[in-house]
């Protein structure tokens, strides 16, 4: 081979290699289970304009923060948010162990499967069962409690494991984001013990990413071993206020893009939204009967009423499940 | 230029750029101003054991967390911890607005320079001192006025600014821990919101990477621009058992190296030393009273008894200042 024909195959290598990110950039699409439309459409544009170097919305990589609500927005939440369902299956578990809870509110009624009759005791009935569910172990214990139920409990409804029920297109999408190099917070009501555990397998989100409401936790030595002990006492709410708040103690910056669906999602969207430069709010709109749930104004679940008006004010994008997603759920395995 | 001209040049440069790669990785000094010592070589041993690939103590580099306090292991706190200097230089400015504190602890000692006199009312008086210059403004309030104050403040026996008093051997184990893909923490007794406005531009921390003190903040409408006002109400104290507790909430995983120089810290590297696999214990040991301070075991500030009976005992890694660093700060500006 000579000199020149060396020199041809590696611009040759240069060419193919420099079309072929241009054409990863531009010609395969990021979202393929996303229907083209509005919503896509608007997702699109505010990566481009925040990641585009000349761009008047540029955004430098690490300040590229966006915020997504877990229970209903990465995956479903009906007929009851799945951490209940969680607690549930472990009240059943325990049982054999508490016969007085045959006749002690709420887990008599939880035990018959009367879930709404267990919650009428309010908060005291709530507090009741994190006690006797999320409180009493350690840290390290909690984490191996909750990837053992996540690894084998299945929804009654749809019968799938629950982390095959998180929604395909927002996978897409948090992998999107990460490749342009945004940082994919969750920032859920739930609980950030229970979520820690299986975000990074499941949505790519390291433990570090993830904010929820906490119990309090106490530092003992259990022999010449350290345990961090879950208390039974609420320590934070990571829901509607509790949200910014939430935002502000774990990542200190406000979001440029935050993710929701229901009016626990309200002030992270205007928390958000209300910050300078470019901005993105975004609702998951629940209208899909046949292939999840619609649900929306009078829902107990995930309830969306003053958060829809307020995205028709303030020009949030709305996702409408049934037009804009092409599916819902994974593969299951 | 010919055609052989050109492909010489071109395997030149790849030949160039391909032994300097090598070069960098074993041949320059990651930390330059430590002195050859044990201190250094746990340090080094410690990365090269844990990032290489086929060692069994490889972590992979998601979980490579790290956690270092502030106060005394990577900037001073002689005389007193910076951060009530910036209370007192805040009390100072705002006393034309407050007449009556020239007759109301602890304001009157405060203002009269008798720091001790002051903090005589205990918890009380912190709280006081905490609520004229850390509460009752937004919490985009209160960066402006940090950043201000970082800015121009000066250390009343240096004459520094306060970024300069940072420590440049610690400066470089930053960027060598980051270098080799760890993500290097804050967990600090300190204010979370006195350091987030600076750590990013001082150490390359970014604000999601700080963990510390705080104070409550509540979200509020100010007409149609939301806000998080910041509360006298103390929410969290990450000092001592706090710190495995602030760890836990804010990062979700064990760090597998903790970097301290006080029995504030003993928990933090109790904590961290206690997990499986490779881990790495470090205290900064004040020992040059000529370059910076010395103290430990009987000192009010930065205390350091317990802890350094624990090194020995867990074989933690003590760095001694006086012999171990080539220089205390960065050169000034």
């Amino acid at each position: 081979m000579n000199i020149k024909r060396l020199l041809f195959i590696y611009l040759a290598l240069v060419l193919t290699l420099g079309s072929s990110a241009v054409a990863s950039a531009q010609d395969v699409d990021p979202l393929p289970s996303w229907n083209e439309g509005k919503a896509k459409q608007a997702i699109i544009a505010f990566v481009i304009k925040t990641t585009t170097q000349n761009s008047p919305d540029f955004v430098p990589p690490g300040q590229r923060i966006v915020t997504f609500d877990n229970d209903g927005t990465l995956w479903a939440e009906q007929p009851m948010y799945f951490q209940l369902l969680f607690a549930l299956d472990l009240v059943k578990d325990l049982a054999p162990q508490h016969p007085e809870w045959k006749d002690k509110e709420p887990f008599a009624s939880l035990l018959k499967g009367d879930v709404k009759g267990a919650l009428a005791g309010g908060d005291k009935a709530i507090l009741q069962i994190v006690a006797a569910t999320h409180a009493g172990m350690s840290t390290d214990d909690f984490a191996a409690i909750v990837k053992e139920w996540i690894g084998k409990a299945r929804h009654p409804v749809s019968k799938r494991l629950y982390t095959e029920m998180v929604y395909q297109p927002m996978l897409e999408l948090l992998s999107f984001l990460r490749t342009n190099d945004f940082k994919t917070f969750i920032v859920s009501g739930g609980g950030i013990e229970f979520m820690r555990p299986w975000t990074e397998e499941v949505y790519g989100i390291p433990p570090e990413w993830v904010v929820g409401s906490s119990i309090k936790t106490k530092y003992v030595m259990q022999g010449d071993t350290p345990a961090l002990m879950r208390l039974p006492e609420i320590d934070f709410i990571d829901d509607k206020e509790g949200k910014p708040i939430g935002i502000n103690s774990h990542i200190g910056r406000r979001p440029i893009a935050a993710f929701g669906n229901s009016d626990g999602d309200l002030q992270m969207l205007e928390w958000t939204t209300a910050g300078t430069g470019a901005r993105f709010g975004l609702l998951v709109h629940h209208t899909d009967a046949e292939r999840e749930w619609a649900y929306d104004r009078k829902s107990h679940i995930g309830k969306l009423d003053k958060a829809l008006d307020e995205a028709q004010a303030k020009g949030w994008t709305v996702v409408d499940m049934k037009q804009d997603w092409k599916v819902i759920y994974p593969p299951t395995k």
